[in-house]
């Protein structure tokens, strides 16, 4: 097995239009500040260009990023049949940021890259060309062979993991969706992924109610009974650590955040806002239960502020880093396997 | 107008079991270190010396409080008829703990105190003996001849301040919960709460959606379009500066913060998560919509540790400080309009 670090990670620009290449960009200039491994970008040179004016080295082939990202930022270009103008997203622009996406994970998946990280794409400009996934992480996992329902959405800060076991439904909706099975699967997921991706050999996992002060004994809401004290007793009896359900008003704060490796939330914004307050230029989107690492800066298109030198590259830099990071875990698991 | 300066701050110990009594002399001790207003503790004698040696002066009117504070913890004294062991609540200490409570109000209605600042109670305690209050903020709302509806709970940190427009409630039940009259009277009491008890003259009010990105245009949900959306109009057609609403997770970072004075979140959960994720020990409950100024640490009767030595003082000097800043502002606005 090839020590990871061998390999560049795989960058796809996102939409032409977004903030994507520019952060991309200025994390090149940045990469020794930021300290990156080296990665190839996989998009429209034309994009890259209407925001920057840095050096760019085109290859044929990942093995020539690392030698290449010394002097360039190395690119695999797609010719997209239309420039775009920063913040105009077209129907050409969607066409390119998904044929980006596709390759780069098809360089993780037959090991010429280490890792993907994706920038962000419109979906709303997706959907108009046919694309029928929810977002990008959903098109990942089924090119990936793996079921969408089987993947899940961490969101990593500094000092904060969280993983919401339901995302994007109304909150109406949200007691229904919960089953004990749904969340002891989403832990299960979580577990493995804190162990694969994150080196922690017995991750300890805290599960959240549902209901203020976690349903207070059945009071305020049953489905800290019902529903989430069977799937964490599931979990528990195949040995895992899990504690909860916990209040989630209470699981954030310094003292309660050292006793666990991630939360698993109910909801999106339970899971979302803790993590963003504390953690918003450097909380990381990453998807646990595919083959290989995927990462993703927590921010969309940006499209009002695109092309004016605003876009913040921190975010994007933190999806690098824990990219390299989570694959050179794997790499360190597989070899000693070996 | 007196200045309130010239009267304490009247401080209801709690439940004579739980921790109120050991983090009220605690703030004594370090009144200095704390910046504190001379404040009369109202209660049992031995509650506070089951947990502490320090001196205690036993007064009989408010007013001996200035002086008796700087030799000790000035005290009215509340004569239970039966001693209570830290982490032994019992129906006696549930009685000494509400005639605690019903005094530290009169006193604020009379004006012989400045404001009221409630150590935890036990409601389980307080049920056993007939009390049908959801908790002591509709007590004091009651005592106030104001309706338990018609106030609002606001939690208060350093940098951020939140109200929940529902509260101890399913989070099933939310949606239904929401109506555009409900967030409007909320967001009102709100305002008028900030320029009153904070001094803020055209206070700003972000308004946070229910669903997962505020709905994103009604595909997650219709609560934004149909219930918050109308609510925003109906308070800016007023005057107050409110935007919203927001998507909550991207609404708590450091940036967002800066932008409004307190956000008005759909539910409990919504509202507690980021206060406590950055102010764990400084965040004071506040009730707004009162005659008087009514604040308290946002921590329970912890019977688990009490006795222990172990309890936080400053949530409850954080909450002592906050009366006496509210007290002060209410006093000027008063001294200035007269």
């Amino acid at each position: 097995m090839r020590d990871p670090l061998s390999r560049p990670l795989a960058v796809s620009l996102g939409d032409p239009a977004g903030i994507g290449p520019e952060v991309v960009a200025k994390c090149w200039d940045n990469r020794d500040r930021f300290g990156l491994h080296p990665f190839v970008a996989i998009g429209d040179i034309r994009a890259l260009r209407a925001v920057w004016d840095g050096p760019i080295t085109t290859i044929d082939d990942p093995r020539e990023a690392e030698t290449a990202f010394d002097v360039g930022l190395p690119l695999l270009q797609i010719h997209s049949p239309q420039e775009d103008r920063p913040g105009h997203p077209s129907v050409a622009g969607a066409h390119c940021s998904l044929d980006a996406l596709e390759i780069a994970v098809g360089l993780a998946r037959s090991g010429s890259a280490a890792a993907v990280v994706t920038g962000p794409v419109s979906k709303e400009q997706l959907y108009s060309i046919g694309f029928n996934h929810p977002g990008q992480t959903e098109f990942v996992a089924e090119r990936c062979g793996i079921a969408a329902g089987n993947v899940v959405m961490m969101l990593a800060g500094e000092s904060l993991r969280t993983v919401p076991v339901t995302t994007h439904i109304p909150l109406r909706d949200v007691p229904d969706m919960l089953t004990a099975r749904l969340i002891e699967s989403r832990g299960r997921t979580t577990l493995r992924g804190l162990q694969r991706n994150f080196g922690i050999a017995e991750p300890r996992l805290a599960v959240t109610g549902l209901n203020p002060h976690a349903g207070e004994g059945g009071m305020l809401g049953r489905a800290e009974i019902e529903v989430i004290e069977p799937a964490i007793a599931a979990l528990r009896a195949d040995g895992w650590r899990v504690t909860g359900p916990h209040p989630a008003d209470t699981l954030f704060h310094e003292t309660a955040r050292a006793r666990y490796d991630a939360a698993l939330c109910m909801y999106h914004d339970q899971a979302l806002i803790p993590v963003k307050a504390l953690h918003f230029a450097d909380a990381v989107n990453i998807t646990l239960g595919l083959p290989i690492v995927r990462t993703a800066p927590d921010h969309g298109t940006a499209f009002d502020i695109a092309g004016q030198d605003r876009a913040d590259p921190r975010p994007m830099a933190s999806a690098l880093r824990l990219a390299a990071f989570c694959a050179t875990q794997r790499a360190a698991a597989a070899t000693a396997a070996a």
